[in-house]
């Protein structure tokens, strides 16, 4: 084995004239009799090489005549300039090309089950069972080493201002509040279970109390939770704790190392400070805690107008407690019939929405099935209200509040996409701020923690929070990138006082919040300093550096969206005696 | 909340004079009526702080008062240079003192439940039942930071060489190969575990089928075996693997990162290449795979002599096919008497030695309960060979091979460590090459991989592997540390002819090879390069750098001997649902 001289995609002028070696796969053989050209294809990119009969002994000829697609190989030879007329500037190293001396074959290949090509027309299962080929897509590995580059960003931004690096559990309790927990049963004790961690929060504020001060951690946490498109039952977490900071000090922090991940990888300098909004303007503008700032369109109320409007509907919503908001197409009319603005209720149904209302605006009023409802002033308002104009259309709901907002704010993104609103390439950052602590929930009938339990309140007046648990703020904020939340985090609780009191409130009795959390509520006891932190979603913010349209395209061996492993074929049945050591069986099994 | 100026342990002439803001917790409070002196401890260091009525409120200094060890302060005041008189030449920051202004108190605390001090004459367990407590300790604070350090070294040497740090997956394939799995049982997929990672190994290779070229990951694994002192259920390995490398390529970036990491951490710059040994010569010289060569007292056969010997248990032992070694205990058989050296049996009986003899080799000749076995001639011969001389002790082992080996390489550590034959602070590091491909298993009575059934063999002859399993050698290396295993690798067999051969010599069916390693097999018909790397133990590199006993004091939070997590109590038991959730009963439980 001769030592490679330089990686194919990286052979430049220094090497011409020169013998060198190259390794790497046969991207692509054109056999032209005594001439055979390979493109040959490394981490780097290509190079062209030529085997020709003058330079080869008879026995590498013959061999090279054996190459097909993918097969891997070293060939040391000469590198030269192409002929002008040869020349492919589409690539890198389309100047030069290889003349080979000789040859060997490392390995062959069967004909790969997918293109080894950027643009690929197969179904993802497909290359999802076939994820070593796909990762050979240079497309592919453009994204393993991007997610690498930002990993290596944030570790050198942190440990250069003396955050520490420390390893938490994998192996460690099931606590029943939160996400459904992945269990490990355990063998030395018999019918115990270890839980994967769905995230270090506890150990982490551990830490803070052990006098650790800057803490971080970029770890896998799991959630065995029902799957979404950008869900993962394992996910990669940048987790991150400070004491002794203010939540200003440390959204400065967050800040500037995203500015730096997107310089490192985007080659873009954000100047501005990200916007902030609060929780309640995001719900209030974009129908949303995340809002994709990116393009305009915002949600308007108009409730005010509908108590005396003359549609039934708008009225009677309001009169009930609802609200009705519209959103403003702009300049987009023309491109909706009647039938395919009436279609976009399939987009708000999910969220409940009853309907979907439209107007379109013209030169003399608006149209549309329910323009007759609008008398002129009601029009002079509305077109005030949503700054619409001739060629805009409108639409509306009318329900319960968060009904409207989570459709209009579904149909907002829905459009600005099918529109092209917005620059895919652009990265809106912002912040959301003054989150509710509380969030009700109609199940159980109680209010639970928004965040998690140890998050601190604005207001530390406990008879002021238990009175109006609905209004109370947590000192809580999120960072939010291009609609998709990339980040959340707090100050936390560092006094036992309040921490039993936010139990308390949480309806938790001191016996369940001692056997759940005991072990943070006796550091407690120990003295914590005041603390806050974030955890951003990895797989989330390298989807949207690569304009990636979902996160299995940033994880070198993802589940699908069934959580299942098409590569290895797992989870999968294990044998009954594993089950028998770990004092365990199959329900039904008897 | 005012910002902190600078850490307590970092104070320095350059704030003198000046009104500085340090945070921190109470080491002492010593209290002189109107004075009241704190060491205020931070995650750098100390500083002493001054209360007095002078310069404080009259609440602060009441709030001064009420200071205990362990709360958690915030003090504002005015750095002083103290008198020489008083200047504790013992710590950095020994000749400041500050004269606070103000004073906060963040967090009371309960008394300790431990001190927090280096010196700690506690039982371990109450040192983990009470960690954070424990981590608050500077030298556990130094033990973590030092952990941050050797990754923080290891990651920059190889970004630098451009090794891609990808992540694979923690719910994997369960694989009977090898240690027990930790299982994962699934919702989703009534009655399918995942099982958490061993190694990243059968991704590492795809990775290189995939053309990554250099990979690593310093990640998580999981091996249910019963525990050792330095084991963990779940441990930390830095993974590598590079495509297209020699053996001794790959063996000289990992040289050179160690010593990187050495001279980072200890401040050592070991310039000499790191010595190379056979496995066959480490388990001839030292009894072990693993030695510590800071000292010497290597083991010499004495089986050719032990033939003719008069003395009748090492002769039979020869003849029936056994062997008869020694060491030599230079210069320290005063230190035993007849029943102390007796006693050493004890240490050589868990190897299953049926007995140790000695003799001390006097002016005149040797004595001990065996010297009348040897004549004249055969002291002369045993004192050639073991260079022994008047004062020195030696201790034979007459048995089987493996036991003579195992049993005098044990007492061999025993004898250096109790009498302190080398430097504790010494880093002795040993390539150990050549391994045997396979060992035989007396259980199921079949030959069985030495490393994993994917190392390549040396000879790819597969006819002579046949033949002469047990003769046959790996391209594998370990590299080893003050007689600890830090790291193991090898060449990895890269093309399918070979594998199945390999499969088929380890007694594996086509159909098991398939089902437990079908997506390798997979890809091997797409092509594999020539590829190999390495895995290091990243707890026991980090312990033997901190020079400590055992790994729990380099891991945060680690399980005890037991595999039980002391501080959160997991494993522990969880509820019947959500067994029901994942199709499972406890067995006996119906």
């Amino acid at each position: 084995m001769t030592e490679r001289t330089v990686y194919c995609g990286l052979v430049n002028d220094q090497y011409l004239g020169k013998e060198i070696t190259l390794k790497g796969w046969v991207q692509k053989r054109r056999d032209l009799g005594s001439l055979i050209f390979v493109d040959l294809r490394d981490r780097e990119g290509f190079c062209q090489v030529v085997f020709n009969t003058e330079r080869l002994s008879k026995e590498d000829f013959e061999l090279a005549n054996l190459i097909r697609s993918e097969y891997i190989i070293e060939v040391t030879g000469e590198l030269a300039k192409r002929a002008d007329d040869q020349i492919n500037p589409q690539i890198k190293t389309g100047r030069y090309e290889l003349y080979a001396n000789s040859l060997t074959i490392y390995s062959r290949a069967k004909t790969p089950a997918i293109y080894i090509e950027n643009d690929l027309d197969v179904d993802e299962e497909v290359r999802l069972r076939n994820r070593m080929l796909d990762l050979r897509r240079p497309k592919m590995q453009a994204n393993i080493r991007l997610r690498h580059k930002v990993t290596r960003t944030i570790r050198n931004y942190l440990d250069e201002r003396g955050f520490i690096d420390v390893e938490t559990p994998m192996l460690t309790k099931s606590t029943p509040e939160g996400a459904r927990d992945y269990l490990v049963p355990t063998r030395r004790e018999g019918g115990a279970f270890f839980a994967l961690p769905q995230s270090p929060q506890l150990f982490k504020q551990l830490l803070m109390g052990a006098g650790i001060d800057r803490y971080y951690q970029i770890v896998k946490c799991f959630r065995d939770e029902d799957l979404r498109g950008d869900r993962q039952p394992e996910f990669t977490q940048v987790d991150i704790e400070t004491s002794f900071l203010s939540q200003r000090e440390i959204q400065g922090y967050i800040e500037e190392m995203l500015k730096e991940v997107v310089k490192e990888t985007r080659g873009i300098s954000i100047q501005e400070a990200f916007p902030t909004m609060t929780y309640a303007q995001a719900m209030e503008e974009y129908g949303t805690d995340k809002p994709d700032i990116r393009f305009d369109m915002k949600l308007k109320d108009l409730s005010q107008w509908a108590k005396t409007s003359e549609f039934g509907v708008f009225k009677n919503t309001v009169s009930n407690g609802g609200q009705v908001k519209a959103i403003n197409l702009k300049g987009l009319a023309d491109e909706y019939t009647r039938k395919t603005a009436d279609a976009l209720v399939d987009i708000v149904k999910p969220y409940k929405a009853k309907g979907l209302a439209w107007v379109k605006v013209l030169e003399d009023g608006f149209n549309g099935p329910i323009a007759k409802f609008f008398n002129g002033e009601d029009q002079v308002l509305i077109k005030k209200r949503l700054e619409a104009e001739k060629g805009d259309i409108l639409f509306f709901v009318a329900d319960q509040k968060d009904v409207v907002a989570s459709s209009l704010g579904a149909l907002r993104n829905h459009l600005a996409k099918k529109h092209a609103l917005y620059d895919t390439a652009e990265l809106a950052f912002l912040w959301v701020t003054d989150w509710p602590l509380f969030e009700y929930d109609d199940e159980t009938q109680r209010y639970v923690a928004m965040h998690h339990p140890f998050t601190a309140p604005q207001n530390d007046d406990v008879e002021a929070l238990k009175e109006n648990p609905a209004d109370a703020k947590a000192k809580a904020y999120d960072i939010v990138l291009n609609g998709y939340e990339v980040g959340g985090g707090s100050l936390r609780i560092y006094q036992r006082e309040m921490q039993d009191q936010m139990f308390e409130l949480l309806g938790f009795t001191d016996e369940e919040a001692r056997k759940q959390f005991g072990f943070l509520l006796e550091g407690m006891d120990y003295g914590f300093p005041p603390h806050g932190g974030i955890a951003l979603g990895l797989d989330r913010l390298v989807m949207i550096l690569a304009q990636e349209p979902n996160i299995r395209e940033v994880i070198a061996f993802p589940k699908n969206g069934r959580g299942h492993d098409l590569l290895t074929d797992a989870p999968s049945i294990v044998s009954m005696d594993q089950l028998a050591e770990l004092h365990l069986k199959l329900k039904g099994s008897d």
